[in-house]
């Protein structure tokens, strides 16, 4: 594989402008999970898959999916629509979808269990993903931002570990505290995986790629240092290596006052901030050395009306002043009603200052 | 009801001393939900009770459930066995609980469910409570602190509002973001109704009481502010108000960065640090102005062995150079093996100082 050249076309997206550090007068969006449940096209679409792994799987479906919120919104951003379970699914590991449960896998239970993932198909597995990329990087319109992403390492080791999400991670906890070398073992098996797929999707058409660590904040320092930032760093030490010039955001959700340690230290280009990372200190302490993502509280989405409108300004007036990318603090819910998405829209199109660029 | 007088030999218990702000060689050292089903005794009780509300309304049964657990290990604080649902209930929502799914509750759906709540009986529904911490201020040693509890508003209004526990809260923000008037109606009430709880609980003996607030940690700052620390901030200054010299221990979990503010502002005496709160931040920022307490990871200490005992040591050392509770960053798992606990105790015991006291 190549390294994908870096063209002038790019350069000029506001949403590369903005993760390389630009401050823009009207900040680019998009939301996390743009693309799902909300929408009455993708559940007309999700009801004729097979499954949900099928949606993943089938580019027609994949692209469509994508393309989905891009033409009713014109978001700057576009993430392909995939799972962060195709890793494990790649590996060798039995993955599925239960409706109204939500993802179910064959849980790891000892590390010798760690012996049957086998990293040799991940690229074979993986290839309708590439496909999905190439034709969305062919597809979208020139002024969006593709974004490639993939589960953190910690986050899908939890997956693996649980069998499917979890309330108190006593399974993962049980590896990284009982055994920490076989916990270290998958965590490495992550860490290489995760490069090789976004480092193909990157080359397949990628303009950046997100890492989420939706599980960061179940953590005491010690740990999250180990299990999250540490992985996170070897990930983006590597893309940035291998593939410069293309931004890296992280999201550690829940990270609290660590995210001032992965501002310092990660090495990427952007943080995602959940909703609970207090604006100011955002502002003061993050901004300064990395782009901030984020954070609207997904719920405040539902409710809409006065309560979104304010909290969207909040948002705006304090951190459009520094390198600034406007998101969610989590991703979007399905109860929530498209109009709401489309008064989000409208604020932010028409915020004090558009018409800077 | 009067004043809980502050007799000289309660001034004389550690774990007093520590919430009033005296460093101690030794800390002293309680667990949240030490009272539970990771206990042997507990179970077999739990057996014989008609269900867990009869548990906590039962004063010879939940006497015996709070004091089991000094007996095996000599905890310096005992809390009184009750659950923070037990003030809906008194209020007079139905409230109920299902072996394996948790509490239920019969949800307030709009604003004039609100007049359906009738704070005039709280005190005739909880006098069982009330029965208990003072057979309990009675009967345990001489040098074990007695802790009464309640809820935060927000976490009780939460499962109000949801009918039980909830991944998104989205009910509890579909109130606060769409109906705000009608939320602050609520909260308002359930600060009222769990202050008056709260002082019934210390004039019944009780020597120091905490507030959860388990589920501080979803919201944005402003909403964190106006839902949980203003009316954290209301109970503390009624209690100091009107039961002056009894500690009082928030916990808000989850508060991130929030905690400072907290520390700052709340007039608490001792904040409960969840898991996530970097050790040596706490030591810098919080511990010059308030007591913290916590906060070992529950996991860690179902794992024990090696992990758990640097784990231990790591909190000792970090935090034990001025006013501070040893105690979990949130409450021991049902899975936990007893003797781990015993071997924390006596790690604690040994801890380099001992004998200070």
């Amino acid at each position: 594989m190549t390294q994908a050249p870096e063209t002038s076309r790019n350069a000029e997206k506001t949403m590369l402008r903005a993760l390389r550090g630009e401050t823009l007068a009207r900040p680019p969006v998009w939301l996390m999970r743009q693309a799902g449940r909300y929408l009455p096209e993708y559940r007309e679409l999700r009801a004729r898959a097979e499954g949900f792994l099928d949606l993943c799987y089938t580019p027609d479906y994949a692209v469509e999916v994508t393309l989905q919120p891009i033409r009713r919104y014109g978001f700057d951003a576009a993430i392909l629509f995939s799972d962060i379970l195709v890793v494990p699914h790649a590996l060798g590991q039995k993955v599925w979808f239960e409706e109204g449960v939500g993802p179910r896998l064959e849980a790891l239970e000892e590390a010798s269990d760690l012996d049957r993932l086998d990293p040799a198909a991940l690229h074979e597995r993986l290839a309708p993903v590439y496909r999905t990329v190439a034709r969305l990087s062919r597809e979208l319109p020139a002024e969006t931002t593709l974004i490639g992403f993939a589960g953190a390492p910690w986050t899908v080791a939890s997956y693996m570990l649980e069998g499917g999400s979890s309330k108190d991670f006593a399974a993962g906890k049980r590896w990284a505290y009982g055994d920490p070398e076989a916990m270290q073992r998958l965590i490495d098996l992550l860490v290489a995986a995760t490069g090789d797929y976004l480092i193909a999707q990157i080359d397949a058409g990628a303009e950046a790629v997100q890492i989420f660590d939706s599980w960061a904040g179940v953590w005491p320092e010690a740990q999250l240092r180990r299990w999250c930032l540490e992985p996170a760093k070897a990930l983006v030490k590597r893309l940035k290596a291998e593939r410069p010039g293309v931004p890296v955001i992280l999201f550690p959700r829940g990270a609290g006052l660590l995210y001032q340690t992965y501002a310092a230290e990660s090495g990427a280009d952007a943080l995602g901030l959940d909703t609970t990372v207090p604006l100011g200190w955002a502002r003061e302490v993050l901004q300064p050395k990395v782009c901030v993502q984020g954070n609207l509280d997904p719920l405040a989405l539902v409710a809409g009306g006065e309560s979104q409108r304010a909290a969207v300004e909040t948002i705006l007036r304090e951190l459009s002043g520094g390198p600034f990318v406007f998101n969610l603090g989590h991703g979007i819910v399905p109860q929530t009603p498209p109009e709401h998405v489309a008064q989000l829209m409208e604020q932010i199109r028409a915020w004090p200052g558009a018409g800077g660029w």
